[in-house]
């Protein structure tokens, strides 16, 4: 049994706030913090991009040393990216302060920006707002929170899934914010997960791993990988259900984080910067997952595909034919059928079906808009 | 000695007519023959989409035949892809038209189509204009043959280079089509070079490879591969200069080759839809040239990059970043050197430096405009 609340509501012992500390012009909120009562469990995943943003690469030696975890510290405004030995000091100071005004070690607290790529981050006003982040930290806050990590955002993207194990109830919610997916210096997606389940370090890395799989990396806005991507879960256990590790509990945790970071992924592509279409690609009968993908995938980065959906131009046919043709996977154009709603809706499905096997695979997208573009184009 | 010009001017032995098939609306010219008075050896370079057009399954059947060419058709107003058995029937019958009217085998002709794709071409509209389109071959009428291969470009792309080889004159020309390069179902890449050089089949084959692999394989608009791309080149041999195969003269002939493709090129990313900018992008101290192009497309091929110029926007550093990160090859943020042209300017040239090795590749690109997104959504 499990209930879904369209808004976050922060598990046991999770508590949250966000401000503006002047990284962002207009006093717009731009500093997050998210901490947990007691330490916790992280899972975390983060962009392939071989150029990793400082907080990236202070998280994963964080990670590494993996002594619990109880706080997030995150900021937008910057990407801190691109910034050299000057912005992995900045990364480990903003930790460092976030640990001293809460009163935990620097490696008890993750990192996350996101912004422009290769300008400074002026960690100084980040240690000047930490006092009054750290006094309005309250279970409420997150509504605080989540606004203070958005950037091209237009609404904030939450969720929460309540179940029971064991005759406990376990919360698992997560925010996240992400308009241009995967988009280099401003739309980077983030997602930050608090859950008051019990779990081993090693089921929950798998059941993250697994849910990402099925969400994250099943969505494209414009196919542009991000420096600063990170998904983050937090465990700490206060739900107090028998540990989870395999078997039925582990599939219940699983549905839940799945439900979440599906729900979230498909909001980062309805909030698609300009986007005006919802585009749900299913492509089956591949050979193979992994060419259903790249078929699917194919079609999804077509800026051809994309600016077709816009238009609604039937066009489309073709281009899709054009797209997976060049996706690389082997296809005869006897085996190839496809399928599609009505071009007018907002809401489209597409079924190419490649005519060679029995697998399949989905993917989420947007139409490619003169809004993109001028999004785009005018950010800084 | 080489000499540019920078029109079309056919070879001893060449001729060619266009006109109004009525393929297109309003009678634009949709029918282009070229003619050769003695047969040619030819060239031919296809794209490398999965998904064939029809026109580019009978060229290959006709190559391996190789029994000598006299003859190019060629449409816009369907692309003539996706369209099954019939497309085929379709495109050999286009072959069978243009060699009874011409009196020539239907091997000894060569086909392309560009326009959308999965419309059915009305081949019987070819037949009836055959007459007429023979009747017209001239010499000078290649500036006919010219507009009839145009779909949404808004000037003519050609070339001719002039140079000597034992005392004979050797005239190398080429004519292409092309606004949204390598782009699915309307702006396919079609290119039609003509040379009185006698040369070898291997020769010309192994020019041709390397010159397209400089100059095509070097450009992109948005990264979409068509399924009708092609580049032919016929050499009759009428300059009667000793047959080039190896040595002094190929290199000759190379050089002439190279400069005709390059332009051409570089042409077509002028006109790229919507374009505001000229783009060179030149990825240097690379492990390998694999990694040097990788780096460069990704870049080239990026939608955030091209937003950004064209809006000439600084944020074009952290998307260069971003983009060579996500490009697959292996780089470190201490070895990136990133130079660029004041970004106000119509034509910019990007120096991306990876201090990785000592291999470098070039390609050239456009920036993703308004214009771009409306060209293609309204296409039809």
């Amino acid at each position: 049994m499990s209930v879904v609340f369209k808004k976050v509501i922060l598990p046991l012992g999770f508590q949250a706030n966000g401000l503006s500390a002047g990284l962002k012009k207009k006093n717009k909120p731009d500093l997050a913090l998210f901490y947990s009562v007691v330490p916790a469990k992280a899972g975390c995943l983060f962009t392939r991009n071989k150029i990793l943003a400082a907080p990236v690469i202070v998280c994963k030696k964080h990670l590494k040393n993996n002594r619990g975890f109880q706080a997030v510290i995150a900021n937008s405004g910057s990407a801190n990216c691109f910034t050299g030995k000057q912005g992995i000091k900045d990364a480990i100071d903003m930790a460092v302060a976030a640990g001293n005004a809460l009163g935990i070690k620097k490696d008890a607290v993750l990192v996350a920006s996101t912004g422009i790529i290769g300008k400074k981050l002026d960690v100084q006003k980040i240690k000047q707002a930490m006092p009054a982040l750290v006094n309005g930290l309250t279970q409420p806050g997150i509504d605080k929170a989540k606004k203070a990590i958005m950037t091209t955002d237009t609404f904030s993207k939450e969720i929460t899934v309540k179940f029971s194990l064991g005759g406990k109830v376990v919360t698992c919610c997560g925010i996240a914010k992400g308009a241009g997916m995967i988009a280099p210096d401003m739309a980077t997606m983030l997602c930050f997960i608090f859950t008051d389940a019990q779990i081993t370090q090693g089921a929950l890395n798998k059941a993250l791993k697994s849910a990402v799989e099925k969400s994250f990396n099943c969505i494209t806005v414009d196919g542009c990988m991000s420096t600063n991507d990170a998904v983050m879960v937090l465990a700490n256990g206060m739900a107090g259900n028998k540990i989870i590790n395999t078997g039925s509990s582990f599939s219940g945790f699983c549905s839940a984080l799945n439900k979440v970071c599906l729900e979230l992924a498909k909001m980062v592509i309805r909030d698609a910067e300009g986007a005006t279409k919802f585009v749900h690609i299913k492509v089956a009968q591949a050979k193979s997952v992994k060419e259903a993908k790249a078929a699917a995938l194919g079609i999804a980065n077509s800026a051809l595909f994309k600016t077709a959906m816009f238009a609604s131009s039937p066009n489309i046919i073709g281009r899709i034919v054009a797209a997976v043709g060049a996706s690389g996977i082997m296809v005869k154009e006897q085996g190839l059928r496809i399928k599609h709603s009505p071009l007018k809706n907002k809401e489209i499905e597409i079924e190419v079906s490649l005519g060679a096997g029995k697998c399949k695979s989905e993917i989420y997208t947007s139409d490619l808009s003169y809004e993109y573009v001028k999004i785009n184009a005018e950010y800084n």
